[in-house]
């Protein structure tokens, strides 16, 4: 069956050359990088040029980057590890109310302990009060993270206004970038963050390795206490497949953001298409948007099993954040936004790759009216 | 070059089963297992029977594999989370002076926390003291945790009477048993812990998975938050294809299991080998160490200068725990058995695989003897 997978957000297929340049160190070249033998040295110098390669997609130096095991690793290591560097300094710390599952639990986890967390509020579009945060934050405040775009919406986040804001009262700024990075460019040093978090499997790499960008000179407490790995920030032998892998993922989005504009116009033929069945609305910002990003509330029809029905299409689309889908039926997220909670749960996401083609686009299109008129047959919500 | 790998300890190779296994999951399957669709459950599915297999492995249940990016990761989430999760019983904890280093720090990390530590001491051949053990613990220890099988000098622990005696007082016991696990028979249940952590890059599996036996039931603080992955006790996308790997990896060890003898018996020919070069000394138990590790001290030669010189003949050996060796002269866990310093920087550790050939130890022994005397000739310290 033809298959065209638009789930982009929740996980990339691993890109042929990223396999490639992982099969040697899954072979031969199996040594442990700690060990200064040629076998190891090879590894080690593997790391060190995958370290280069994911410093140079965010314009950064190869020693502020931290390798992971995943883009949650990377938030959690970046809010838990700087809030308790800097505890003596103060106990207030400042989110939003959209960010990850794992931006959102490793805040909560600091509330238990103790610390003083506000979650700020977004508007409609699912953009951030910077207002809010100017309201929020005080000498007090030592962390303010702010992702760079939702990953349910698409909606771009003044960063780089929330960092100056932040700095002024000399609070450090992290962002989540796994849903922007390889799809935008992301720049460190522009967006003016401390800390930066990324993931290999968003961009064509493999599962199992991200990265945390640091800004060189910033503390941290680790989450993985070990040896000498990571200049001791992040403890475990090392994934060396993973993370070459991660290295090659991310020389391949450098070189492929050009296909951004491509991909925006096919994204764009999409949400024209989807709009046109009836009471189907857009979800997020229309302009400050991820540019392979089109999320939909389809009236009446629930969001899961319309990603189970495309998917009997084979069209491959998400309804949520992966990693949350199984138990919330609303969306926390559009819940935030103010949608209530029936229609959050009609939530329909479509996330575009570099190979997508005009082909698929005009299949999903073609599929997508029967199918959502079948379902809302079925729906008891639908008076259509 | 004729190669002959023995730094298993370390790392090892990955098993060509293990890598065909892994291979769909880096192609064609690359779905995100959170997702109901069939491109994500099968991947779902997947990650389910290497649960099935890793638990097997050890005698557990499928619900008792937490799967980590590593054993240092296992180690941290075992000892940091369940001392955080009894808390409120108190705030004693109890290791030893020779576990890892992931051990050792995340212990050092909780004693900064404000928790009592106390580190055992061993004897001569490395064996942790019970004795030491009972006179230390108080009905407000929480955790005990003392390593199965050291990496540097192979010595095997008395965990079992060790579970014995914490659980008397109510304490939980975990042990770090990555040196151990496909080495030797591993069971929680005869071993009688409550946790227990393993890796697949030390039994012929990737690196960058590992995971944690926790018994049902038991309550752990996570280290890593996010959304569902692991029950919500470790979160992140999973790494789908290392985690198969692992899974195969696992099962391969078990049906490779009855190798042992054959090691055992080669490692014997190597030690009997080894020993007839003057002043070399085995180190850790003679009898109860694992079977496949060889480790001594050559006297006058710095481990690493041994490492380097062998490697160069095509032997790789290892001449401490491998996350450390860059930055420590003088062994840690030798120096805790009480070897002086100048004699703890003469570390020399075989650790054989299942691979292992007559044929490798005969050309490691005609090898050895020449590359030590050479050494010795450049020593300052060699006085033969």
């Amino acid at each position: 069956m033809f298959r065209v997978y638009l789930d982009h957000m929740a996980t990339t297929p691993l890109d042929r050359e990223v396999l490639a340049a992982m099969l040697p160190f899954l072979e031969n070249s199996f040594g442990n990088p700690s060990r200064m033998y040629d076998l190891g040295a090879e590894a080690k110098e593997a790391i060190e040029r995958a370290r280069e390669s994911v410093a140079r997609l965010i314009n950064a130096s190869p020693n502020e980057i931290i390798f992971t095991s995943s883009g949650a690793e990377a938030n959690n290591l970046a809010i838990r590890g700087l809030a308790k560097a800097n505890q003596n300094k103060g106990m207030h710390v400042i989110t939003s109310e959209i960010e990850h599952h794992s931006t959102l639990n490793a805040f909560r986890s600091l509330q238990k302990e103790g610390y003083v967390v506000t979650f700020l509020p977004v508007n409609s579009y699912g953009e951030v009060s910077v207002e809010k945060l100017e309201s929020a934050i005080t000498d007090r405040t030592t962390l303010v993270s702010v992702m760079l775009a939702n990953y349910e919406v698409g909606t771009l986040q003044a960063v780089k206004e929330i960092a100056e804001i932040a700095h002024e009262k000399g609070a450090l700024v992290h962002t989540d970038a796994v849903a922007a990075a390889g799809n935008i460019p992301v720049d460190v040093k522009e967006l003016g963050v401390d800390a930066l978090s990324i993931s290999a499997h968003t961009m064509y790499g493999p599962k199992g390795v991200g990265a945390l960008y640091l800004r060189e000179g910033l503390r941290i407490v680790p989450l993985i206490y070990s040896g000498i790995q990571e200049e001791g920030r992040r403890g475990g032998t090392e994934n060396v497949a993973g993370i070459v892998g991660f290295g090659k993922a991310a020389e391949l989005a450098l070189r492929h953001l050009d296909k951004v504009e491509k991909v925006r116009w096919l994204r764009d033929k999409l949400i024209e298409g989807v709009l046109e069945v009836e009471k189907v609305e857009l979800t997020g910002h229309p302009e400050k948007r991820l540019p392979n990003h089109a999320s939909f509330i389809v009236e009446s029809v629930d969001g899961e099993a319309l990603m189970m029905a495309l998917s009997f299409e084979g069209i491959y689309m998400g309804n949520g954040t992966a990693c949350i889908s199984q138990v919330l039926r609303a969306s926390p997220i559009l819940l935030a936004m103010g949608y209530p909670s029936q229609r959050a749960q009609c939530s329909a996401i479509f996330t575009l790759g570099r190979e997508t083609t005009k082909r698929d686009i005009e299949y999903v299109l073609s599929k997508f009216p029967g199918v959502v008129a079948k379902l809302r047959k079925i729906s008891p919500l639908w008076d259509g």
